[in-house]
């Protein structure tokens, strides 16, 4: 599988000055908060049955960015919170994450995630689903310590918001007609409910205004939003290194991203006929991967789903305009421009 | 597959006279209540998205006895309570039930429940595991609605609990020198846990003193274990029409119950070598489970695992001894006859 494209080319806008250092701009205001995550995280997935810890500790110590419980830690610290509760509440964003990862990989059947072998081509499914239900089952245990009612109601809804869009994508998997309306509302679900859940909990911790958590909700969710797109365009246009997935396995898997939606609407019944057969019948012969990718480039399609992601990034940075300037509302402005321009 | 052995045979003590109606006494009890739970959970599984309801109805309609609502109901009655909040908490009892059946026989990968093929032989794999997941939230939001932080308490503690006894099952399987004290972790945190725990929030339901909330998780617990060996020991026993699931479903899977755990302790080598080849290597010809049920007989293992349910049936009727004499508490005490009964 040798095909890696670089999406330089396809390059219209010039780099955001803030987005280069903006992970580490984020990471250096939450890191003592963030390695307070992280031992929480170790102590609360203990359990007396040692495949647990080790299971789970293999795919969180795989090293995702923490993204989503920075999301929580920055999100408070910008609400003016001072108090430690934000540190357990960030741990449980991350269980459930990993919770859905999990399932994923199990759903998916992927032997790779983040360059690292999945844990269910470690130890199996079985072990995969049950240790994904644990985590899930801590994390509702640590927020019950907490005792935030609204907290609960928060990650409890994103939870199930999380599992129907699952099911939605399951259900319209290989359908090359599937409109970028329906792509949109399961993107919305399986990735950005949890991005502004993520959000929404560190201004609840902080005790703001109804309209601060709805703002900060709007940003994680238009963040995530433009995250996924990214993440999807990537998926044809990167390589094992950077992304941590193989280029293609959304081909091979027959998956209906943005890229293939785009392509599909702008092809000619040749083109269509191409796709079916390979995402819907996943008949797929040697160069199927690098036609696909040739006739996304014909039609733009990796290039318009990063201006889409543009689209929702301008508008994760706008709904922080309630919030004074300080270095955390920048930190999360500037994330982003590195959600996006990660693609280069 | 014509296995079908009675346990009449061993019979030792006559049948309890409150056995055989026991379940209908209790139905009647908590009747008007149980169609209120039955019609919240036909409303609070709804999903814009079809398959859910759909999955979900399949294995709730499949019509399970509803034995862990009607525990929260009748225990919420005897505790005095005369409101309506005990409803929606056995809906989310029920949920989380179906959650971990769902997850359960992906990892069993049965294709056979209460009689019916299973959702995952209908739908896979996937859908079982997400609509698992949507339910187990679904649960959580309406816990959440009703806004009691020591109810959320239970039963978030209970779907841990239950998620490490299932994943400890899954270390010890096909481990045919497991111990009884083993073998009863297991059972105790996949099967009673949410016995006691769907007890218990009857009475946190009611307010009750501490006492009685530990009174009925005694029962619970201890009646959720007798249930369970009961199981067991039908599984050599019984027939599919009357259990729903195949004889030697267990044998087949190489599952170490305490049928087996008893006979492999009382054999002598060559009794362990047939133990081994069939459980542990999983290398099982035609007519070895006549073969190990034989062995079963010879040992008093079906028989003995029975004897061992009375013993917890008796504690878990003895922790009612706290609460006042009256219509519930004798349906309660007689549903531990029933659940070890329904085994002639």
């Amino acid at each position: 599988m040798a095909v890696v494209v670089n999406l330089e080319g396809e390059r219209k806008n010039p780099r955001p000055s803030g987005a280069k250092n903006a992970l580490q701009n984020l990471l250096a205001l939450v890191d003592g908060d963030l390695k307070a995550v992280n031992e929480t995280i170790v102590r609360r997935m203990h359990s007396s049955v040692d495949l647990i810890p080790q299971l789970a500790g293999h795919i969180i110590a795989a090293g995702g960015k923490r993204m989503r419980p920075m999301l929580t830690l920055a999100s408070a610290r910008m609400c003016g919170y001072r108090g430690q509760r934000h540190i357990g509440l960030a741990a449980c964003v991350e269980f459930i994450h990993t919770a859905t990862l999990l399932h994923d990989d199990v759903v998916d059947e992927s032997d790779l995630r983040r360059g690292r072998a999945t844990a269910n081509a470690v130890w199996g499914n079985k072990a995969s689903v049950l240790v994904g239900d644990f985590l899930f089952s801590r994390a509702f245990q640590v927020m019950v310590e907490d005792g935030s009612l609204a907290v609960l109601a928060i990650l409890s809804n994103a939870s199930a918001v999380i599992a129907e869009g699952e099911v939605l994508q399951l259900t319209t998997a290989n359908d090359t007609e599937t409109s970028e309306q329906a792509y949109l509302e399961v993107i919305r679900a399986k990735t950005a409910a949890l991005f502004a859940a993520a959000c929404r909990v560190g201004a609840a911790v902080a005790d703001r205004p109804k309209a601060e958590e709805d703002a900060l909700e709007a940003y994680g969710l238009n963040l995530g939003i433009a995250f996924q797109l990214v993440d999807d365009a990537l998926d044809y246009a990167s390589d094992t290194a950077t992304m941590g997935k193989e280029v293609g396995d959304d081909f091979r898997d027959g998956k209906i991203t943005l890229p293939i939606v785009l392509s599909f609407l702008r092809g000619d019944e040749e083109e269509r006929t191409f796709w079916r057969r390979t995402l819907e019948d996943l008949d797929q012969k040697d160069g199927d991967l690098s036609r696909a990718v040739e006739l996304m480039r014909k039609h733009n399609a990796l290039a318009d789903t990063i201006e889409r992601a543009r689209h929702y990034g301008r508008i994760a940075k706008d709904s922080l305009g309630i919030f004074a300037d300080g270095a955390e509302k920048r930190a999360l402005i500037d994330l982003v421009d590195f959600a996006i321009e990660r693609a280069y």
